[in-house]
């Protein structure tokens, strides 16, 4: 029940305002005897990190982690592990000018209408800094995960579609999206984002883009069906990252446009085992993984804070405009690459300590 | 943790097989003093209830709710309130051919890869039967929700899409939901989505359907950000209802072809009170309702059981083929539409409690 | 957060009143495989049932348990289980008078102060009856636990003390205990128990109980510090159970009276395994299980519904007197038995998945 | 489910090791709007500071809070509030003998058999130490609640037993309590504490204690049985304590040795209120409060860590004995009065907001 907190085996629940001291999360439930070292974590964070382009926020923050609990001997101990990142580049006074003023398509005013308070500073608890705490506990998921199931587990996010311009999908390519400060899969079409993004910016305008993220080598069984569904718990998991707005699974909208025969997956042997001739399920059936593909998509809305002056009212009521200053992504969905991965391997992890708890036979040791 | 349990305040734990003896949910913290009899749950069940066109399951079952704790004297007690629904069109037998086969786009290998048994009569605990459960515990949700803020409080969803044929939203009227198969607003798409899904079935195929849900009357502050915000959990409920592949937010996946100051909903004042010039947002921002209308859109996929012959394997892994028969829906996503309307009324129940603990003053009698 | 839900993994939730129509309960999370019938329950329901000899309630309830939902073919599905015992010997008119009037020691009072509402037909929802649904589901966490941790565990409980007079351990005999009605494991002391009930029911009062509860062949390592610690949570089932005032584990209270090397059990090594030379942690240290006997002991009030009359107040504050009339059990300590055990079982058979899920080594076949 | 989380709606986890770099904790679900400060929580956390005395560890540790998020302009924003303790005085260095023996009495064989690895330095994770980030919690959940309830509620623990020396009821004075070492409410019994403590440490021993703590002034109502009872959760809060082996409520186990019309305190009207003319209750019934004086009781074992030789076994097996040499509490009852307030403090506070989200009723604004 509580707000903050995520899973339900594997937890981490998160803390912190954008121009705090600090942020960080508490990961509660990871098995003990994994290797774990604050290297693996910020090599995620890093992925995320701002600054690296001039696509992204020019804030610079190092989000160089720290475990305080956890880990012992360079494993994990079963107990509570605490992750920090300091803020360090808090400027709280770019915010003066909005403390009273709401910024349409932010947090302000609905913040502000349920607590009665808001931290104005860089959006407080509402800020997109948060998902460094998600990436970094997301490090932690994969390394349960790739310690309990292989090292041959993939959980890979590309952005496919900036301001309604699509990736051609033939020329995927996961080597590719690294190479590119839009994690692209597709080569061709980073000329074409840079344009429409410089072009965006110099409009003082911003742009959405659509994520792919993609989970392989996962065993079939994984999700709890009827509420804790996998493909139920992924759409939570990904509808709670800032700014997203729509999430699909496999085949996802379309689906609803496909006859029966074209949409269910036909299924045959090969190699002694079940495949599967298509993937329209984006590899869940029923809420439980089929040991295809996982694959889920999501939309990120441009970013709402604006350079160019947009109607709103203040907190007494009164009708006036509003230009964001600050410091901002003018399209957010690039730096949800590393955080929709995250999400992926914490529920995930969480599904399969679930599944192992239900369902896989244990022989006791005499 | 509990798979079968939604809601964290308000909430519901369903149980039952499509061929068991009967379905049923318990409901565990209600407020005391509400009005409820069997009476008002009665009529959503009716609004789902199968066989009552050609365009739904022939099933015919009386789907008779029984309350059988939690309610005193026609009010509720605050004590948990279990609902049963007997199962009385049952036909097993329909389904031996499929008790070694898996059928494609269903649940059958899912099941049988987690658990490593599956009850193969209709479905077992994977039918959409189990809807009904929900639809019961949604209306419950509503009597509670209507309780604390009044009796202008409205959940509606309708079909807005089959076979990819979309209803003219400038022909929208509620009053029409219910005056067609098909729950649709729009009078005009009736005739074409019968000669669709008349085709469809003449060619042993099945057509998917998107269904909108809309809520109006609700305050502002409604939504636990960062992990249960409201849309989040909006999306987790209605991705774990059966068959659907994708649900959106207001714009949603349009969103992330806007441009910033596009998707933004700018703010004026109205009648002394805030008002948004547009509703991108569908009436959630940062995770919290904004108090305008919450709109959610969920795609379903076309049914999987068909008539028509499909590749498959048994449970030996020798591969074969299956043709449905038994009693199907052509096109699922039409009895969607009061399962969808009580996912929400279940969603916005809970987080209305939420809200309540956490936000909402009180003044303590003397 | 679920009110009358129990557990995290093994999760049970309960319904019903004592004179509705039925009461019941739900249990998720059971693993699939296990065999288990309605027998198998029926069992541990009759050692629970009312009326077995004059020093329980004379109600008569045949508490015949039926199985709605989970179980296919014999076993169980890994789907939630719905449990059913109608409600037969209902006699709804013994409470007339007590309609509107607190009964001392009763939860009238505060079920009234809280809901503003109370059924008060047999207490309604506080009644000693829904020990039925615990008993019930307690009985199918035995099950799970004997499928995973093999037949030669064993949970049982007797009753130590009833009205101050104690049994002495040296006659402890765990095979006397369903040979007399008192669950006593010294047969000595019947004829004093006997005689001191007989005696108190002639007086129109009451008498307590302590029962202690023995968990035996269970392994090493059950238990989530720091907060769900083993003996936290058995604190929790035990003192959830009508009329329990304490609960202790091992040396209990006594263990504030011994000195730190008296108190703190010594180990050795005995047959290759670790051995300790006492059990005054009765089998838990640091909240978890240290492969010894879990030993809990919990205290029961006197019954509160009592035939003669009590000074009290009616429900617009006038003061009155009541003579509880219905059919009461003259200590409810000793029905306690099987509750108890029941509690013990679906402790264990949570902290089993629980650990299993986080800390057993899983092996995955190719 | 989380292992280290503990409430529903008023939630804190606990994170951190004896000898790590820091402890802390995440409050998540307080209400907006509550004036916080650190000063605020450091008065409880000095309250239980080791080293205050020679009857207390000689660790010192300053153990100053900081406040990391969830407070702005001085109030709560209803956002997680992170709290952090630096660990400044961690000696592992004291820790080596005892790096492959099991301490009897102590969670080291316990943590070795549950995640094939300890933290041994200080306990780890099993160490008292954790007991402060409680207190730091409790201290919040105070301050919640007299904002909800008024300043007139009363969260208070006495120690009343040391080592089977008990103090005199009649000379019970809360003044005395922050007047002595022992946090004693009878000044009369402190010379005996003293002497029988220097004594027990001159024989290398330690000695067991009884705590009672009292919330006085809280409303009727506060509870949700079946399962979350009142007492059955402070059970489980107390038992969650280090070395507590006992806890009752009320008259607790002398209840058992009561008659029916002793024990059920009987009711009248005083100024206009109902009146309980005793409170063997300790002021629950039925699992909610009564608005009486709520008593709990809690049993201390006498400390493990001894520094006389005690049989043992290391990690391969083989018997050995050991004397634990740091710093500890020769009696560690005594510093439980201030954890366990907090206990109770944080008990009442989740089930004040449980409370309020479902049975107190709110008159919305317009």
């Amino acid at each position: 029940m509580s707000a903050n907190l995520f899973g339900t085996l594997f937890r981490y629940i998160t803390w912190g305002e954008s121009h705090g001291p600090a942020i960080g999360c508490v990961i509660d439930g990871a098995p003990p005897l994994v290797a774990l070292c604050e290297a693996d974590i910020q090599f995620h964070l890093d992925r995320r990190k701002p600054g690296k382009s001039r696509f992204t926020t020019q804030r610079k923050e190092a989000d160089e982690v720290r475990i305080l609990s956890g880990v012992f001997d360079g494993v994990t101990t079963g107990t509570p592990i605490s992750l920090y990142i300091e803020n360090t580049d808090a400027r709280s006074k770019d915010y003066e000018n909005i403390r009273h003023k709401y910024r349409p398509g932010h947090a302000d005013f609905t913040y502000d209408q349920k607590y009665g308070i808001r931290d104005y500073c860089g959006g407080g608890r509402s800020s997109a800094r948060e998902t460094a705490s998600r990436v970094a506990a997301g490090a932690v998921a994969r390394k349960v995960l790739e310690n309990a199931l292989g090292e041959d587990i993939e959980i890979r996010a590309a952005v496919i579609e900036i301001g309604g311009i699509a990736i051609n999908r033939k020329n995927w390519d996961w080597a590719q999206v690294d190479e590119n400060p839009f994690f692209s899969p597709d080569a061709a079409v980073v000329p074409k984002w840079e344009a429409a993004l410089d072009a965006a910016r110099k409009e003082l305008s911003s742009l959405g883009a659509v994520v792919e993220v993609v989970a392989s080598g996962f065993p079939a069984g994984l999700g709890a069906p009827l509420i804790d569904k996998l493909d139920a718990d992924l759409a939570k998991a990904m509808m709670s990252i800032n700014a997203v707005k729509g999430v699909e699974i496999g085949a996802g909208f379309d689906a609803a446009r496909l006859r029966g025969e074209e949409n269910a997956d036909q299924i045959r042997m090969k190699d002694g085992v079940p495949h599967f001739l298509s993937n329209h399920a984006g590899g869940i059936l029923g809420g439980i993984s089929t040991g295809q593909e996982i694959v889920v998509r999501l939309a990120f809305k441009p970013t709402s804070s604006l350079p160019q002056p947009l109607k709103t009212i203040d907190d007494e009521g009164n009708e006036t405009e509003i230009a964001t200053k600050g410091r901002h992504d003018p399209c957010v969905g690039i730096r949800g690459v590393p955080v929709a991965e995250a999400m992926m391997a914490l529920t995930l992890c969480d599904h399969w300590l679930r599944h192992k708890a239900q369902c896989v036979p244990v022989v006791l040791a005499d």
